[in-house]
């Protein structure tokens, strides 16, 4: 039946986004000899202005090298469309035949396909295909582009807990999530025992206490000699305010077109830095942003994320002939599988972190925690016990 | 002759320094069968204060283990030692009988070893053996550390250029290096082409200037549609001031006991991102502080550099009988040798990077840097170029 794909990237890229774009070409061409499948650059905006390559012409040795390429090659977005936009990208879908439109992005993405699909009077198969590095899609065990940037958290956080070791102090490492603890969480994935860090992880699911934080710091100090932290840029107080708006001053703070405040600057790494100069004066104390660095990072491109992520792509062509769906990657007990789940139960919705996977009265990885990871992101390295 | 040996890890730790102490131990165990090798914790301050493990004790499986294990196992100091402290030092190597002291180390590491050297009246040989991710030590063609860290740096710029393709802006690294820019320039080291980032390249050894940098920047933009910049935490204006001293009020910088401004925190990155905001204002613009991730990570520990490291230990032992030196790692047109040179020769000086390493006019590597970072950093992935 599907002769024409159309298929687009959104939100930030991940290790592995274009794996999902070569597992449904080369899907596409297993399962319709005839297929076309056109890329849109710059997400659903290239759909609506037109901005198309023809991906089905190329090899499968040009599609493999773009597949083992982090970032997205056809370019990303943050367009929200509204009901007026998707109705200009559905004109163009119906223009080039298009018999499904492949969208991989977060839960926002979920949405805008509800919407397309809505519009189309169903005509056209909107598939949503997960992607995100924050693991937070509900109906999904995990998301295509978190294993690789769980990876390097990992590796970073075993690391600099080394580097702590050698020459202690306090150390906090802040990473990417707004809303979602799971990239946080896993810093502790390769954690070696009690005594090792990352000793405090705060996520956003948690209300964040600055006395409590820093008992919690003078506790890990007098046990280990050293307080390796791992902190989501979105922590927030218990009055639900993130901690970069109650650190910064609200005329220096940078909001998006949306009003939210920007997380991923170094604002909220800087006010850290001077609290932890102010309640713990003349405590060597270093305060990282990791920023950018663990969303596609070649480096810790995982090979499982990889295949999935693939796998993914191909699971959106197959679906394709069944109508609009959300692609889910789920946990059958044994390994992952890729289901259709309605797309307005995706759309629009954040997966939380369970509370249970931290201790309940500390702020580590609980046993559930550590199975979790040990499943999601096996441990790739063994390293020896310092001495000191 | 040399029957006992202390051994010691000093500066910020690298991913391969605990090759050089095992490459010690056992060329130790090799040459002289009946060696003693003693571990000092903390650098030498664990000599001063008799804090030693017996190193040769160790099985070589236990070795091997620390070996690839990054950071230094024995702990690190940032101690300074004078004439008095290295007084009594002494007196810890004479009661253990030392034979040899090996310290592993920057510039001044090797000063302290010139000090002890000549306090001792050359009865015990003070070997420097070298170690230092700021690849700045003279008479050495790099050093150890230094190539796992690049690596680090390398893959770092070549995965944000592909992020920054597919989401346009301005992204600024912020890259370790007071007085060197070579791990700064590593940044492109896996650079594609003309069109790929970094862009613009800022290092200590060159005068920044703010007006040429944003109309750098602009052009950049202009010609690329994006620009990624990667900029070395210590770089100073044509008056010899650290840009961050430009940037952040007196009142908020902190400084170390030596009265050195702390380029490590995050205060260079707020103060980037804030003027990138005033000079260029509407502009999606996006600055990390690439801290201590670079410099000890298990994920880009190099097989080259840890051979390297391992063979400096190995080299620090069979120097030893000649007397105090310091081990020199040197290219003799087709690979690293190991040479000892004169201490006062290499302490306290700083090799800064040639400036011919960038093009005369651009920020950018030249022909030459190309040359040298091919051969030190030789390319580990091939990507596709994005279709944007």
């Amino acid at each position: 039946m599907a002769e024409t794909f159309v298929i687009a990237q959104g939100g930030g890229p991940t290790a592995v986004i274009n794996q999902t774009v070569v597992g449904a070409v080369l899907e596409a061409r297993k399962l319709y000899p005839k297929a076309r499948v056109l890329g849109a650059l710059h997400g659903i905006r290239g759909v609506r202005d037109g901005n198309l390559v023809p991906l089905s012409e190329l090899s499968e040795t040009e599609l493999r090298a773009i597949a083992g390429t982090p970032s997205a090659a056809l370019g990303s977005t943050r367009d929200k469309p509204d009901e007026a936009y998707c109705a200009t990208v559905l004109k163009t879908l119906q223009h080039i035949g298009a018999d499904a439109f492949i969208y991989i992005g977060g839960n926002d993405t979920a949405g805008t396909q509800g919407i397309l699909s809505k519009a189309s009077a169903r005509q056209i198969a909107c598939i949503h295909a997960p992607k995100t590095i924050d693991n937070d899609l509900v109906l999904n065990d995990h998301t295509p582009g978190f294993i690789s940037a769980a990876e390097f958290v990992a590796g970073a956080f075993l690391s600099v807990d080394l580097d702590f070791h050698a020459l202690p102090g306090i150390y906090v490492g802040i990473v990417m999530g707004r809303h979602a603890g799971f990239l946080t969480a896993a810093s502790a994935a390769w954690s070696m025992d009690e005594e090792s860090g990352p000793h405090l992880i705060y996520v956003p699911e948690r209300a964040f206490d600055r006395q409590h934080f820093i008992d919690d710091v003078k506790s890990a100090m007098s046990r280990h000699g050293r307080c390796v932290v791992a902190m989501s840029e979105g922590v927030s107080g218990a009055d639900g305010r993130s901690l970069v708006e109650t650190l910064v001053p609200a005329e220096k703070l940078e909001r998006d077109q949306h009003g939210n405040v920007k997380l991923s600057g170094t604002d909220l790494g800087a006010a850290v830095e001077r609290m932890l100069a102010e309640d713990l004066p003349g405590k060597r104390a270093r305060v990282d942003t990791f920023g950018y660095l663990p969303r596609g990072n070649i480096a810790t491109l995982n090979e499982v994320d990889a295949r999935e992520a693939f796998a993914a792509g191909a699971a959106a062509v197959r679906f394709a002939e069944q109508g609009s769906t959300s692609v889910a990657l789920q946990f059958d007990g044994s390994k992952t599988i890729f289901r259709n789940v309605p797309l307005d139960q995706v759309a629009g919705k954040t997966q939380h972190m369970p509370d249970s996977i931290l201790d309940p009265d500390q702020n580590r990885l609980s046993a559930e925690g550590v199975k979790y990871f040990e499943r999601l992101v096996p441990r790739r390295y063994q390293v020896a016990k310092p001495f000191v």
